[in-house]
């Protein structure tokens, strides 16, 4: 698979911005990234923030295209890009890519993120179709479900080469609130390295039904009872928390389960998945370059 | 019921305290309330914050005896009264009532929280249990689930006049936290006044069995997509946390359910019970005295 050209390819996240130039192949030539998330953009300010960091590359051979994915295409971004609507494939997301009019000879494009509808909720990611179009490329599988742990987590099911539908868990961000903002946070060492032991008995824990409503609260009286660390009960905590996420999954699909994350998140689920006897295989950043190549690609 | 002489009942809070003078039949005589929860009173000031608010009742009338409940007796509190571990009645927790030298002829004493484990995980309570008691005498149930609405809210079975078992869920601290810390704070209005439709909607989804991680973050894609109103998200959330909790406790119990609590949040919860077909009866601060001056009866 060629795009004929290089390409520079960028995600754009809320709070942070990675790129990488790639070659016709989709090697990667070179990369960088910087804390200049979407947030941190004035309006109208995107067009000279892209300029500044990708111009050089932009200019360096005739034919270089550009293709960003992530919250630059959300209504607080740089253009608005709307939805694609499950199911989607490749050639669906393709089909709802936006040029930007940069001024310039150079093509900038816009990823459209995916949206899913349950029983009148709509469901949303950005960017993250991008790493899962990655992950089909690098693994072959046009079968599986994927899994991309983070701040709002997604679950996509893949069937036929298409996202057929997903799910959004806030996994991350209810961890993040929990360990520094709720009663627990005095008595959490959310530093603390993981204990394995203490994380899969909140895995394990999460399982009894009883909710995470009820379980979050044990992380409290084990503490009070001066059953556990502070630094054990830090990862307690999350095993409860990724524990309660895999419950209310449903795990009997057709086809394996591949982790697309950062290296510690990404571990953390395979090892709550393989309490729970569930086989798993992680794919890194990779993904995310490897997709923006796939949907350049013609 | 006559405690004899009249009794100083006190609900010592973390943030608050509220007292009442009772007299000998357990009538309200005088109330007061004061914003000086335990966490605003420095370590070895408990005796003199008591005997500035409540000195003048404690001396108007000989035998004069105060019982205080609540955080007062937790380790951060006035003097630790050590939890009485389930099942527990009237006469279990008057046997770990801890008596305060407070250099008085009157008598001030702790009543102790109740502890239950589920599992390996302890529970705790403080304060609740008066309040459970109360409502007992209050309503002459012998058998009943009694559902107490809070930050942390308790739910306790109650068997032959005996707290049996009970479970806490950090529902009311979730919803701060999502309404005022989360990614959904940007798009609801948690001063709203309650749209009972759209909680209602929220109590249903939450029966969807997708869990609470993926429900909550219904309350952000209704706004992208523009379904709801910021008011009526609030109510919306309300409804999948509430309902989270309902889902996931024991609702097929012996007896009637009992809510004790604040009214405008006991309402919620009757609410939430009735469009589950779950009939239930409220009652609000009077049982906290009624509960003190059980303890205190011969």
């Amino acid at each position: 698979m060629t795009t004929g050209n290089r390409l520079v390819a960028v995600d754009w996240g809320t709070s942070s911005l990675r790129g990488a130039l790639l070659d016709a192949d989709g090697r990667v030539l070179d990369e960088q990234s910087h804390p200049r998330g979407i947030l941190g953009v004035a309006p109208g300010g995107f067009a000279a923030v892209f300029d500044e960091l990708f111009g050089p590359w932009m200019r360096a051979e005739d034919g270089t295209r550009c293709l960003v994915s992530g919250m630059a295409g959300s209504r607080q971004g740089w253009v608005e890009a709307p939805y694609c609507p499950c199911p989607a494939g490749l050639d669906d997301v393709r089909a709802h890519i936006i040029d930007i009019d940069s001024g310039q000879a150079s093509r900038v494009s816009i990823v459209p993120g995916l949206s899913h509808e349950h029983d009148g909720v709509p469901d949303v990611m950005r960017g993250e179709e991008v790493q899962i179009f990655g992950a089909m490329t690098l693994t072959g599988l046009r079968d599986a479900l994927f899994v991309l742990p983070g701040t709002h987590n997604k679950w996509a099911r893949v069937e036929g080469g298409r996202v057929t539908g997903f799910r959004t868990s806030m996994t991350g961000e209810f961890y993040a609130l929990l360990a520094q903002r709720s009663i627990l946070a005095r008595t959490i060492d959310a530093e603390a390295p993981l204990d394995e032991a203490a994380f899969r008995d909140g895995v394990a824990r999460a399982a009894n039904g009883a909710g995470l409503l009820h379980n979050a609260f044990g992380a409290r009286t084990l503490a009070l009872f001066e059953r556990r660390s502070a630094g054990a009960l830090a990862s307690y905590l999350s095993g409860v928390l990724i524990g309660e996420e895999l419950r209310a999954q449903p795990l009997q699909v057709q086809g394996p389960l591949v982790l697309v994350g950062a290296p510690q998140l990404a571990a953390r689920y395979a090892l709550a998945l393989q309490s729970l006897g569930v086989a798993s295989r992680t794919l890194g950043a990779e993904a995310t370059w490897a997709g923006l190549h796939a949907l350049a690609s013609r």
